[in-house]
């Protein structure tokens, strides 16, 4: 990797930041975040505008050029990345060490008295627009929206915003339709007493819809808003995506229909003009609804006093709920992507000793295997396939420069999903194809204890995820090892494998309570930092529980997993299980026998399963 | 219980409201809160105007009286109370329930625009100031400081503010010199680059100058502030309590001191003025380190430019890490507390079967057990002696109207504690003197194994003690029940039984990271309407703990119990111990043998001995 030459951009950028063409008054500082309109976790190649200026492409950084300094903040997953990626022109802020500013405190020490700091109000989320305004303002600066985003004015060979075909899902997949998802969220609306409600995230507006696409990567979305009133629904998109028949049916455009239930298309760019015509016509009480997380554009559109902002929009909270037909096809999902991992298992194990096989050529060959299933679309996320030291960087994702050769000597980790069109997939092995040393089986037993804790955990109906996250970790912290990673995220049904509300994590205390029907992820870990990583994560199904006295009716909860792979039992010392630990490995690999067995079984698939059956031998405690 | 009569004293309150000699403009409500102006958990009488202006003395409430109603807010431990104690004057707003209205909204809801919504400035937390004041202005209703408080204008009966003579402590019991904890405190002053620090809470008064008083009950505290700057040190105090000789040696006040150590003695009631004269003469970028529960009154005496506010204070923050002293003084308490308990529980063994003894006299025979051990200074809190369905009202305390007597056939919870001049001591035991059913021994264990996981468990340093909140529910949740309140609190050193800044529980993200030498509580329990309650509770010290990979040098904590009382094995169904859990209730058995024992051989309480003896036998598990 050489550092992009970004001298001349940053003239450019300067030149701008003070051209009147662009702004009302020069800004003497601009801030670059790293994410679109729609706070997407990934971005679209037009959308990487930090990129662009700084050379540096990671998942998470946010840049801020002054007339003298150009500033990078990003935590420590790619401080080595960032500083490979960046020329002189730029200072790397590490984020989580203890002497380095806050974006905000760093602005007011070097800004002259009274600036003005500029920023795109199209990428901005308003909660951080609010913090950084605040602090600006009591330091006497200035947070200014410019509307024209000025990276896109020197960037002279921008991609094209992507505008992909769509995929409509019929009831057999979504379980219900769009028309009766309008007519919850209007109920839920009502009860907030809100006459409008703003769709912002990607993945929002596709769940509400029953509609796919593929304008960014992994995530099957598509680039609109949609703003739902109590009798109109406008759908905001671009291209001749609406011309397509099947698209017009799904959504009956060309049907007479109740009026309540015609969707207006209007062009994707229109939405700013649009609901500033809906806040200029508002009456007192009437309110409009958006998250707190909507670009500051569109939240300013409406003013203040027509806002709810919730940290949670009920699109959220109701996606996360899988009904019967998502819960089935995510089931399906499973049993797929089993399939193609006991495959790839099976192949790994032969061709590794032979010392031809890198990380990137077992990405390859997982995805080989995972396109042969039915219904698949693509990846979920970009393979984390690791071997040896590499597994020990939590976020790596193999390239030229560090792929590195499997071999009988290494722990193998392997963190992959895709998208099929029922569900989609998210699961993370750890093996070794020849002897495992007694401290690496005592440290995966140990992760492998954490992962049974919260998959057989039972709690009460309302409990927050985060309050199962210790148990993950009880294991490794009787023997003083720790994993610095939350333990869970919840799962989209053929949409983003990660989503909100619920997850598992000791580091926020804003997540929903679980409820049955939502989807996460179990994956604790252990990474020993030179030497290998170790991780055991299924998607697993939030269910209600048998319990002997049932909190007084107020219900219980636990987990079943949807994920179907075996757990390497090489890895594992029995004896530092308990019985019911062991149970539960064994009930655990009988169910993939018999669920992934039949599957494999179907598919002609011999050798695989003679590898499946093998590796679901019961677990036996010498003691 | 019968209800106070208060239409008279709202007409009288209602009159001032509008009286020009009190407010400048008629205020159209008036809040009156529960607390004192050092936001104190207990209160003196002169300050329980709420209690005074309705009728109801829970703990918790707040009062908003307008021109047409009178309301009253608090939580379901009160609900039965308040009711009784009210009369139709008020409306009870029952906190938790769906359809109650928060303070702000029903203020909304029933006053007339552009009201003006009157509180004292002395009594009401900054925090809260903010939260009201805000959600009133976006109303177009204004929140107001009333300088004088409208309940004492028309409370002519008025107690005397308390002004008792002052206890000093050695460097025996504290382990450091108020001077010493001055150097500490000025260089964490000097870390923040603050000037001055105001000092409010009445514990950290108490704790940095090494006094404790007995202005209110159950907290050895007395009225004071302190303010801090970097070369002056002032003390605001009434009475004659500076004319002690032991206190005036103690604080050197008659001594040659270097100037930045000599302490100056000033009216409780100059504060305001005091602080006021500190605020005007700040230069920029001088700060003043304020609590953001420190009242409105004084954290407005401070140009808001020149505010620092932090939740929890360097005081509060030192204050919960006990040195060996401290560490010593408690066990020396808990020992003593321990052999008053082994007397007490002896004595209602032999005196329950005969039907005479009540919960009353049950809790007043502990406090006479105690009050016989050395160093002796009142409880820590009232005594909740409650037998049968009573058990199961969390926050119970006898009164002669619920008065129970002890029986054989149910289930008895005692959860108390006492101020010794070495320490503060808070155990809940939970005895059974005939025969318990097996439902209730079942229970007993589940909430002993969750005792016992947090007493026992490993973690890494810098863990805040929520997470280890649902290791204490895990095997209840097993069996679906649950108890609704936190599993542990911080516990002072001949302080407050309850203080900050760490505990145990689901409530809270915002409690600091356990360290060595921190104490809390551990209290789990169960609760059965109407039937039983039972919690199990020892103070505990965090320690440092032996684990095999030591968290990467980061260091490893466990918890070392202080309380040394038995835990009733009749309670216990050792078979659904683990042989892990089983020997750690005879290894504390164990040890409250050798302690206790030896310290009830040393003081000649032979019959408590004997009860000891055969109260700690091994427990055996039959499978």
């Amino acid at each position: 990797m050489s550092p992009k030459i970004t001298t001349e951009l940053l003239k450019q950028l300067r030149q701008v930041m003070k051209s009147s063409k662009y702004v009302q008054e020069p800004v003497q500082a601009y801030i670059v975040p790293s994410g679109d309109a729609h706070q997407s976790e990934y971005i679209a190649p037009c959308d990487c505008r930090r990129a662009f200026i700084s050379g540096f492409d990671g998942s998470a950084g946010t840049a801020i050029i002054t007339e003298q300094h150009a500033a990078m903040w990003t935590d420590g997953r790619y401080f080595l990345q960032a500083a490979h990626q960046m020329d002189n022109n730029w200072t790397l802020m590490k984020m989580g060490l203890k002497d380095t500013p806050a974006q905000e405190d760093w602005l007011v020490s070097v800004l002259p008295e009274g600036s003005k700091v500029g920023v795109d109000p199209f990428i901005i989320p308003t909660d951080q627009w609010k913090r950084m305004s605040k602090a600006l303002r009591s330091a006497g600066h200035d947070l200014v929206p410019v509307k024209e985003n000025l990276i896109d004015t020197i960037w002279t060979d921008c991609p094209q915003r992507p505008c992909k075909p769509l995929i409509t899902l019929n009831l057999s997949y979504t379980g219900v339709s769009w028309r009766d998802k309008i007519v919850a969220l209007r109920s839920k609306m009502a009860e907030r007493k809100v006459l409008w409600f703003v769709v912002t995230a990607l993945d929002e507006v596709a769940w509400l819809f029953n509609l796919r696409g593929s304008d960014v990567e992994y995530n099957p979305v598509f680039f609109a808003y949609a703003v739902i009133g109590m009798n109109t629904i406008r759908l905001f998109i671009d291209g001749d995506r609406m011309m397509d028949p099947a698209v017009r049916e799904h959504l009956k455009l060309d049907s007479t229909l109740e009026p309540e239930f015609k969707i207006q298309v209007m062009p994707y760019g229109s939405i700013l003009s649009e609901l500033q015509a809906v806040g200029a016509g508002l009456s007192p009480k009437e309110k409009v609804w958006l998250s707190d997380k909507a670009s500051y554009a569109l939240t300013e559109a409406i003013p203040k006093a027509y806002r709810y902002l919730t940290p949670y929009t009920p699109i959220c909270t109701a996606k996360a709920v899988k009904n019967a037909s998502e819960t089935e096809g995510m089931r399906r999902a499973h049993i797929k992507d089993a399939v193609a991992l006991c495959e790839l298992f099976n192949w790994l194990e032969k061709e590794v000793p032979k010392g031809t096989v890198t990380e990137i050529m077992a990405a390859d060959k997982a995805e080989e295997f995972r396109s042969q299933q039915k219904d698949f679309v693509e990846l979920s996320f970009a393979t984390i396939s690791s071997t040896g030291p590499n597994g020990a960087i939590i976020h790596y994702k193999p390239v030229p420069e560090t792929n590195r050769t499997l071999s009988v000597n290494e722990i193998y980790l392997l963190d992959s999903g895709a998208q099929y069109k029922d569900g989609t997939t998210d699961v993370t092995r750890t093996m070794h194809f020849g002897t495992p040393s007694a401290y690496e089986k005592e440290c995966f037993t140990y992760v492998l204890k954490g992962h049974i804790a919260v998959s057989a955990a039972i709690f009460p109906n309302g409990t927050k995820g985060h309050l199962l996250d210790s148990f993950a970790r009880s294991a490794l912290w009787d023997c003083g090892l720790d994993y610095l990673h939350g333990t869970g995220h919840g799962v989209g049904s053929f949409l983003n494998v990660h989503e909100g509300p619920c997850g598992i994590s000791y580091k926020t205390f804003a997540d929903e309570p679980l409820e049955a029907g939502m989807i996460v992820s179990d994956e604790p870990g252990y990474y020993e930092d030179g030497s290998f990583g170790i991780r055991i994560e299924n998607v697993v199904l939030v269910i209600p529980a048998e319990t002997k006295y049932n909190f007084k009716n107020r219900g219980s909860l636990t987990f079943e997993p949807l994920t179907l792979v075996p757990i390497q039992t090489k890895m594992i010392d029995a004896n530092l299980l308990t019985q019911k630990e062991c149970n539960w490995v064994n009930d655990y690999h009988q169910k993939c026998r018999e669920v992934i067995g039949a599957e494999l079984e179907r598919q002609g698939r011999h050798e695989a399963l003679r590898w499946l059956i093998r590796e679901t031998e019961p677990l036996v405690r010498v003691q």
